[in-house]
């Protein structure tokens, strides 16, 4: 047990990042204790990915104690997977609102960011990954869950020979080297080499995807190995979607409707095209969701995440802008891509 | 084929009605096209009943043939199973929004409401119900989609000898006779039996429900079948759950953020009396979102469909308000009703 005992436990079982190593987090009860003091808040809202939403209820019951009886702890029951993914009902209806798991996508007062860092060791993992990697210049990027450790991970690489490049990426990212599952802004740096630290498949698949020139190192601390990206799978997973689609007459065109997740000018496009393209507008892109709508294929200008990692599970294919207009001839098979977000909300 | 033949056929297959009957609908375009071009707008949205959400291109379509080509057409992709499901997204971002299918709850300038009454004959089905009436006082009530039929229902039963009794019921209700899946006001009606004139088996059921002193006739025109309302198999599914929910330590208040379903009282009476109950908010009320979240058993203050007719798919037992009530010890098992709403948004 951490100095943090005193707060509850968290893992991330059902994110689809299994984990070889216990961790533990900081809630960081004082700062939103603090915020509920400095505006008499009666309602807090908190905010977890679904991975960490059983440790809601700890996390309530702690603040509860720390808090005045009369101030009422809201839980948000909305699927999470994001920083784009803020539940907007409950933050425009409780005083305080608590947004855990993921770094500010956008600076505001609106929402306490509690970033819920990882206490996993990750220099064992990196040391296995020089074997991979050839000394001179590489690119240094790792998720939300690892900031806290990116300068000692820069110094390490440094300490061992490297000339470690880093870029803080676009407006959409919150630190110097982090990345998301749908922007890879902050790898646009001079090396041909990228080690990327983090758990979790998506994120340096979008990595390799959109850095097609450099050698994408993963050094995944959380499941304990070493691994070089390679996009084939997904390449041919995204091919096969693409050609299914071709022969579609009519399209469903997906605008999502979350915050960070808006591409109007996307949807509006394709619909100007297209006379067989039906706008359709939802939060929660799901297969039960487009099931009831006639369409012969999707195309998603909501979570790219949505669009790869889900699309099997839907009924028609479902492609991403990009994959759309190779689909449809507007450009060519080799144009593919990986779907990236740029920009807040 | 009727004279809306230039009009979209529809049904309610996926709505848990099957249909025996072809229908068609008439989906008012007219009017539609009169808002369009009364406000001068630029985005219209479409909001359909899930059984009706693939007739939404083609609506789609009609529409945009007769509006000018600047015109976008949006289609709600939310889940939609009553007027107290309006998509309040799409509402405040289109400057025409038409809900499709339902009554209007609430009186309001912001929603175009298209009802889509039913073409069935439903007199060769009462004819069959006066087997189970006797003649003499009767109460009569029906559903949105048959509310077009409801003067000459009454008229029919009158000029058979009864004395037919209507209410309007409360707010929450448009029309005289109608109930809805939450509301049953309008058989507060002096006579000793109910004759309800419509499709599928969950008003009926809340029906007998609220009303156990009156015999409720079902002519349910849509199946082409006359039964009697009986609540014991649906009273013997609730006191189960309510047994394997007298053991919960941990209860779940689920507070629903659709604009018609919010009960903020009920949900923070629950949480006031019971420091091991956590609130939680959310829009859709389903099995995947409950499951991440470490609770014994769930009470539901939104949609009452929810937590009877969709319950045994839940991880947990799922109870309404006043079941919770007995479940916790605080009423008697005999106190078991039907959980119902009243009042608008």
């Amino acid at each position: 047990m951490s100095e943090q005992s005193e707060y509850s436990e968290g893992d991330l079982r059902n994110t689809g990042m299994a984990l070889k190593h216990d961790r533990e987090w900081d809630y960081e009860l004082d700062r939103i204790i603090d915020a509920v003091e400095e505006r008499d808040a009666e309602k807090v809202g908190l905010q977890f990915p679904e991975g960490l939403k059983r440790r809601g209820p700890q996390v309530a019951d702690d603040l509860r104690e720390l808090l005045p009886d009369d101030v009422t702890i809201l839980l948000s029951g909305q699927p999470c997977y994001g920083a784009c993914d803020l539940d907007t009902y409950l933050m425009k209806r409780t005083d305080v609102f608590v947004h855990f798991g993921h770094s500010p996508m956008k600076n505001t007062d609106k929402v306490i960011y509690v970033p819920l860092f990882s206490n996993v060791d990750v220099f064992p993992i990196m040391e296995q990954s020089l074997e991979e990697l050839d000394v001179g210049d590489v690119g240094l990027v790792t998720t939300a869950q690892h900031m806290n450790h990116f300068e000692k991970m820069r110094g390490w690489l440094e300490e061992r020979g490297f000339d470690v490049h880093t870029r803080r990426g676009d407006d959409r990212l919150t630190h110097e080297g982090q990345v998301l599952g749908c922007n890879y802004a902050s790898a646009d740096i001079d090396a041909d080499q990228v080690l990327y630290v983090g758990g979790g498949k998506f994120h340096p698949l979008g990595l390799a995807m959109e850095h097609p020139d450099k050698t994408v190192v993963i050094a995944d601390p959380v499941n304990n190995v070493v691994t070089v990206a390679d996009t084939e799978k997904f390449l041919k997973q995204r091919y096969g979607a693409v050609h299914r689609a071709m022969d579609a007459e009519k399209w469903g065109v997906i605008f999502c409707t979350k915050i960070g997740q808006g591409r109007w000018d996307v949807a509006q496009d394709i619909l100007d095209g297209n006379e067989n393209a039906y706008l359709i507008t939802m939060d929660e892109v799901t297969p039960d969701r487009l099931r009831n709508f006639d369409m012969d294929a999707f195309v998603n200008t909501g979570c790219p995440r949505i669009t790869t990692d889900d699309g099997p599970r839907f009924h028609k294919p479902m492609l991403t802008p990009g994959e759309y207009e190779i689909a449809v001839g507007n450009e060519p098979l080799d144009s593919l891509e990986f779907d990236t977000f740029h920009g807040t909300w």
